[in-house]
């Protein structure tokens, strides 16, 4: 019997995979969820026994929140990463990381082919299909759901034919949870003008003006690792501690527009209260902390990384060499940021690192020149000008 | 005697420049306010009176509001220009247009000198300066308070010796305000950690989310023309408009950390309510109607006219080329921007335009591939990762 | 009856999708030559007599050498692009206008269908689809080669059974000659370590050193009108002209490196001598002529621009924006250039230019400083050094 | 009495400098000469003999041929660059490496001042002033040549005065030789029409195109480390066994005009047989070897680098940074590159590399495609047509 590793999930369109696979084409079917930070340990038991019902050969959850963290979110979180400069790439990353997981599953199993439910007309189906076709090449890759068109309706009719139970119901919004953020899909999406309501977003409001809370986060070579009093044993802890204080704030919302893979324009909310936080402290830090080439570089790089990662590239070597880059800037990125969560927003009240470059005594900004004359700027005026007297002086009245 | 134009702004510093100018090195003084959007009539009456008991031979305030906008705020907003991803360079832009107009006055007039007021320690020496260098190049340039490092005292010292009266309090926050934004300076900027008060910002919350606010803004061809109902014959008066509409819910203030041009890091704050709304909606409606790789070379192009422009070099012929792109890819960007206003925040609800790119007949993200199939999205995916699979098949075990 | 217009080149695959498209599917053939220079006259006559004889419905030969040059050729010029510092992009510019012509005759004539005979392996596949999606999308695409994957000997046994009689005999390199070069394919260009032999160039080389040439290119705003003494209605007059003179120099050859769109890594030899002159004749014009940072932009934005011209995404609005941005720099790109000619070489000797800022009345390169003064230059490197300075003192013995 | 370190290279400045700072300034002159490979040990002891006649305290040569390469030689090869396409770099590379070494020198010697004796015309003063500026903040730096202002007859003349005794005749070009390329300016240079005779070049043409000679060149991670059967122990001993094998022919010869920091044009003659053949010949080893992403970023990344070492800014951290990445890209340059040197030209023949991309298995260009369908590539096609199809569909007749 030929085997097949099924990126289940435990949605609808998963489960139907498993059947249509197992059913229809006669696969031996190894589910594996690959767990990023979205799944609760008691979500993971109940898409567990769901597979099992299902008929499933093996059901695996990988537990990929540090690795996904280690290879990928310290890159995003190292290069400020903000696509479109609004959205945090959540589930670009995730789909990378889960895509690579499932892989290398399959290789060790040696799986005849991998299974995917992405549907035709979003991202996720590009991220799955790259990723496989370089880790795996030799492996088949299904995509039911893809290949069959089928509607919503169809599938659920197929399964209960199938003597599947599960909850059929359509949510009002599809949401997908992870470490660095949870992305909300819905009717409003679907057009240009629409803002989502408050209660599409999973978390809600629960703090007012008067509960604003500052929060220290402490960074060594530009990773977090404390938060307040507390130092953590892995990054991805302090992330997750971090969502935990400020979702309640309503903090890190917005609807991030932008190109998808497959060349129509695309709309999705999310919410990522950490994950924002954590980047506009890192940045300021950096501000703080890099030369301005170093800033300007890391920009242009970041947006580079950002791009091929939301499109599925994200094992072109270049980005390790970006990697690479981004961690050698980080040595001097060390010390504390103040911030200040409120509802729905945050503000970030300035740093304290002894690899600061703002230092009083090389002179104070509009102030007090310390390490340098009057004469100096002038002579540096002149010099900074002299192409440009001289572009103007040859080119007057010539165009 | 000899004539020199000094870009006047009524303050301690400039006063001390007419008085010192005129006593001391014998010049005919010919005081310039170049008003930016900073000055009422009634201020701009206040500062002429000044001026005129100073003793200078002439002075003229030259109303730069819409050529400012035209020359450069247009193509701030065309290029969505955030320094550092912050702050919308509103000083830097003022001092270029002033020093601009202070050139051509000079020529005009014949000048043998142009003085300005900078200190030795700030950006605005070096942006007066280099314009001066270049468009006049054969007129001296006079800086008093650079040259002589006069502590503030002096400066007082000397104008009551020469029986200047005026109020020579100090204010706790300087303050510059113009058409593109208002920066705040005080004693919390010089720190690193620490934020304005509510009470540095010259204008306050006056509003509770009980009086959120939707507004239309109104696009053409990249420009703001219209807010709600109202049209407007120039921008400039639409961005003064949406000022009064959106100051009193305290939107668009932060603190901005920066490469000074002299080297240090600086940090300003500012409070910007019509020039951040109006950036991010821009952006926004551009996010709808330009394709990818028109976003993508702007944002890269924008990073470059907003250094340049921060650094004085404003008049390298590279910006009127970057200029020339942002103004031919406006032309797809019509349409509105729907904006809800509400206290330290606005929301940018959508966006409705004839040249939207996101039009559900060609398929809707993640719901329906109505352009292409399944298999088009397998093919593209074999294609994309036809080079990554090859690389990593040959250098397996490699590297 | 359906018609199809058909890329018609003449060669044994564009002939076997003439008769396989009439004789096996039905369609009234339109069979269209877009001539980009490198046809004569003659060869075009012999093209339209072979389309005849294979019972073509109609056949138009479209002389689109002005038209390339002013849409594409002139972008190429301006921003001076060598794909991979090599590559005039000889063929890419060619196939995009093609396609874009056949496009528009398409729809003209209404035609059903377009076909062209690219095989499967190529990037000019990709091209012509690409265009041909975008310009005429509810015009179905038909590319025999590629769907049949027939063999050389089965297209031409195929020929044979339908009574077309041509020289079927295999050329030992395959040529593409246009305006702005010839490519050359062979046995050793399918490998990486070999380089093609002399005899495989279309041109030998007919001068000695003893004939080296000295030749005046001019130029204004940035376009070639004249060489030596003699002046020319269009640029591309002028190309043509000085492929005459430079070619029997054997000058403009090399082999290409590179990417191609479909994921593997091509090689494709070339011989274009006056591309390569007048590229880089250009390029010390501008080199005199404009600002460091239009250069530096003017570098950045030409290799987008040739990347997207190589990838078939030349109707992207970003490369309409691009060509805005070259043409407003192009102004003072005005005067000679003198080149000489050598065997398999040319040397520039310099230009002469009104717009040359390279005045000396400004100073000389090392030798004198009459602008500015050395206490200038201590000023300027004091200021550029601050933020290093201060970088490495704070950071010594941390990093 | 007072130390002075005097950047010391023997020639009529440098001697000017020593007399100079010890008659007139009273200072004690520790002469150091820095060798970045251009100097002979018989030189050197010429150099030596002179210092020690004019009076110096102490005299060393630091031999930096091989810190010069593991410094900055060996990043300028990993990024393939050339300043302006042209120009290896060979000055401002060797002006760093000797700034730093003197800097070093003078801390450990305590010394009160550092000299240098540039004019204050050209780049190198500044390239010196910054990197003492960052090294040695407290320690004065004197330049009587840049300051005086004195003509080439009054610093004669003075030599003369203080019982001077050398070589006064002025040689008629100024040659600057280094281990990367030797530079060489003289009355051509200084105008913008006319090239260096074949006498101002040092190294003369004495092959023929009889005398055509294959050379292999063996990378291993980017650097080169044997030719034809040669193995060296360091690759600047490589780089000097290629420069004598080269020189002979006349290669790579050309003038560079470009942008001098201190804002007018410059122009400079060079030869570096050497420096162009293992750039080019590493650059192709990589065409094969890298992705086109790796290529892409290396690119920019290297024009960046190029543009700071230019402009005396080598020290900044992201130098450091752009460092790492090159390494971590050239993991795969491994290989050989087989070359034909001939008179003033060389040819790259091709390259053998087990890290080889363009591997026939996989698809041959244009000829057969093994890894994927001619359906893959239309899927592929219509997929990267999408948005532009909307694009222009959306905006037909509207722009």
């Amino acid at each position: 019997m030929k085997k097949v590793v099924l990126a289940y999930s435990g949605g609808l369109d998963t489960s139907f995979c498993a059947v249509y696979l197992s059913k229809k084409l006669g696969y031996e079917i190894h589910a594996v969820t690959v767990n990023t930070g979205g799944f609760s340990s008691e979500e993971i038991n109940d898409i567990e026994q769901r597979a099992l019902t299902l008929g499933v050969h093996s059901y695996t959850c990988i537990d990929a929140v540090k690795s996904y963290y280690d290879t990928c979110v310290k890159y995003l979180i190292y290069g400020n990463v903000l696509k479109n400069n609004i959205y945090p790439l959540s589930v670009s990353a995730e789909r990378t990381i889960q895509a690579k997981s499932i892989a290398d599953y399959a290789k060790n199993i040696n799986a005849d082919a991998v299974a995917h439910g992405s549907t035709g007309a979003g991202n996720d189906q590009v991220r799955f299909d790259v990723i496989f076709n370089i880790l795996c090449p030799n492996i088949e890759i299904i995509t039911p759901i893809r290949d069959l068109k089928l509607s919503r309706e169809a599938e659920i009719e197929f399964l209960k034919e199938n003597q599947v139970e599960m909850n059929f119901e359509k949510a009002m919004y599809s949401v997908n949870k992870g470490l660095w953020g949870t992305s909300v899909g819905g009717k409003e999406t679907l057009t240009s003008n629409q803002y989502l309501p408050e209660t599409a977003f999973p978390s809600q409001l629960e703090k007012s003006e008067a509960d604003k809370t500052e929060v220290i986060l402490h960074f060594k070579e530009g990773e977090i690792f404390g938060i307040n009093e507390t130092i953590f044993t892995h990054p991805s802890d302090a992330i997750m501690h971090l969502e935990q204080l400020a979702t309640p704030f309503a903090i890190g919302r917005d609807i991030h527009v932008g190109d998808t893979i497959v060349g129509i324009k695309g709309r999705v909310g999310f919410e990522a209260a950490a994950a924002l936080i954590i980047l506009k402290a890192h940045h300021l830090l950096e501000k703080h902390t890099l030369s301005k080439f170093q800033l300007n570089l890391k920009s242009q790089l970041a947006d580079w990384y950002g791009s091929w990662l939301h499109e599925g590239l994200f094992l072109d070597p270049a980005l390790r060499d970006i990697e690479t880059f981004f961690t050698n800037t980080q040595k001097t990125v060390n010390g504390k940021v103040i911030v200040t969560l409120l509802p729905y927003r945050f503000i970030l009240n300035g740093i304290d690192s002894e690899n600061d470059l703002m230092a009083s005594k090389f002179g104070s900004y509009g102030e007090m020149n310390l390490g340098w004359s009057g004469e100096d700027v002038k002579g540096y005026s002149k010099i900074i000008s002299n192409s440009l007297t001289i572009y103007h002086q040859v080119n007057e009245g010539k165009i």
